[in-house]
């Protein structure tokens, strides 16, 4: 018998999120039953796309329930196993993160190979995120030689890891990041021009300065006028990978749309969304290429960490405030 | 010794271009020279695209130049060669368009291999406009079995051939078009659903009512309302072919946006642009399959005739008005 706290969703947001739709709730483990594990969670993510999973609305994943734990990504270590698969001590990942321990079914968690990473990577740079920005960029854009790269939330989960990977393939990297703090970050990665969209009046202008000739790649996490200046910026034959649009997820409508689209014929570009859970059989190639960058050096990835159960709702709204630098993790025990 | 008129581009359009921005002149053609032949067109066209070249931007064709002979598909025949590559009489076809004759380098004709079909139609079903129709469906689009497929702009020159193809290939089709005379003519063609968007208040509804499934192919003419509701319609993995935007070719700026492209995201939907040009090298066979597809009667193809190079601007100008019911031709001798 144990304790364990988790966030449930409490009501639905209209628009921007608040702490009030959250709640903090204590609930009593049993000691697992047969075929079942109890797993003490050490880290949890918070990502951009839970917001969607707010609403009561059937999309790529089904929606939180009211009343119930919220679900993402974790990492935690098994302390009781009723199941010959697993042994207390041993590293596992999840879907059951916002809760600090969980009983659960055997095949609900993972073993965690930690390829010498300490177990958060593989919320971030090493995880989904990661995986996120290798198949955006490798597969989906379909990168090569000499493209000139644009990327927005550059100095995000995704953003940062898409930058590294295409400059040590040896591109020309474009990163938009909102502060100078986020710029100074980049500039330390190595992407070649770093474009401030706060303190940018037009974002199209400011972009057409950082790529004089034009870009061949975009990859978007953003939405709005930074989709407007990569179609404007986009060379002929341009790839557009749509990972995310952050700037409208907390839209209650279809927001003001976007201009330039007539670029895409003319220019002959290709827009292709994604979403990562259809490629996650790339995951065990692109675990060990990660791995093998990151001992290199070739791969660093900044992590914002807030701690405590209790801080993870303030966590989650901060992401689209962007006060994130890299991966947004909270640190549970 | 014999003269031609000709239209040459007076001034450039702000907008909707008017008869104002063209004028008719004749000229005084010489024997051919060396090398050359001269030939009389019997057939010209008028195409959306030209729209662009009014303009004094350098896009994927260069502008047309302010007092010269506008340019563009015609097809005709030798009246006089200089040239032992042709002879008089022989069927040609040319980008010299907008004049009644000319005199040109051998190279700049080619010679009309008719396959038994009018000369006509290779200005419309079986030349540029059909192959755009072949190259955006079945290769951008990559159009497979089961796939419910929108075309916007249904009853003109490329709607009316993405229409047939489809259903030659077993698709579900739904056509949009506008007015009751291009309605019935798509439902003569076996259109499964038919959108009046001139009698709709809401386009999106229309197609949802159309399409209570969804679509997957999306063959994009117009742009704006009609790109909306086919992303809001969209199965996962939709491919969208962008052919043009005729809604947009006289607009002075960006104009109003396209809401709803965070919908590329999350259904994971492909959109491409293409450019009929960089697609030639289907020409052949499309011509053999476009030909032996007419034979069969399986392919049928509507023309919209004006007659005399004087009424060359307003057969274009009609263009833009939606007046045309099918390919619109300009008959010339």
């Amino acid at each position: 018998m144990t304790t364990s706290r988790e966030i449930r969703l409490k009501s639905r947001p209209s628009g921007v999120p608040t702490a009030d739709n959250f709640e903090l709730a204590t609930v009593t483990l049993a000691d697992p039953g047969p075929g079942e594990v109890q797993v003490r969670n050490s880290w949890m993510t918070v990502d951009p796309y839970m917001r969607g999973r707010m609403n009561d609305v059937r999309s790529y994943a089904p929606p939180f329930e009211l009343g119930e734990a919220m679900q993402g990504g974790a990492v935690g270590e098994v302390v009781a196993s009723n199941d010959p698969s697993f042994k207390a001590g041993d590293a596992v990942q999840s879907f059951l993160g916002w809760r600090e321990a969980f009983n659960a079914p055997a095949a609900a968690v993972q073993r965690l190979e930690t390829h010498g990473l300490p177990p958060q990577a593989f919320l971030g740079v090493a995880g989904m995120p990661g995986l996120t920005a290798y198949v955006g960029l490798l597969k989906i854009a379909a990168l090569k030689d000499g493209d000139v790269v644009f990327v927005s939330a550059a100095a995000g989960a995704v953003g940062q890891v898409v930058c590294q990977i295409a400059k040590l393939k040896g591109n020309t990297v474009i990163g938009s990041v909102g502060g100078p703090e986020k710029v100074a970050y980049l500039k330390e990665l190595g992407v070649d021009h770093v474009i401030d969209y706060k303190a940018e009046p037009d974002l199209t202008a400011a972009l057409a300065r950082a790529a004089p000739d034009g870009i061949d790649v975009y990859f978007e996490n953003v939405g709005g006028a930074h989709l407007e200046a990569a179609l404007m910026a986009a060379r002929p034959f341009g790839r557009f990978a749509f990972c995310g649009m952050i700037s409208q997820y907390n839209d209650t409508d279809l927001g003001a749309g976007t201009r330039g689209l007539i670029m895409v014929v003319g220019k002959q570009l290709r827009l292709e969304g994604f979403i990562v859970s259809s490629h996650f059989d790339m995951m065990p190639a692109f675990v060990k290429e990660m791995a093998g960058w990151i001992a290199q050096g070739k791969v660093k990835a900044r992590e914002t960490v807030e701690e405590g159960i209790e801080n993870a709702p303030a966590a989650f709204l901060k992401l689209f405030k962007g006060e994130n630098l890299g991966k947004m993790l909270v640190k549970l025990s």
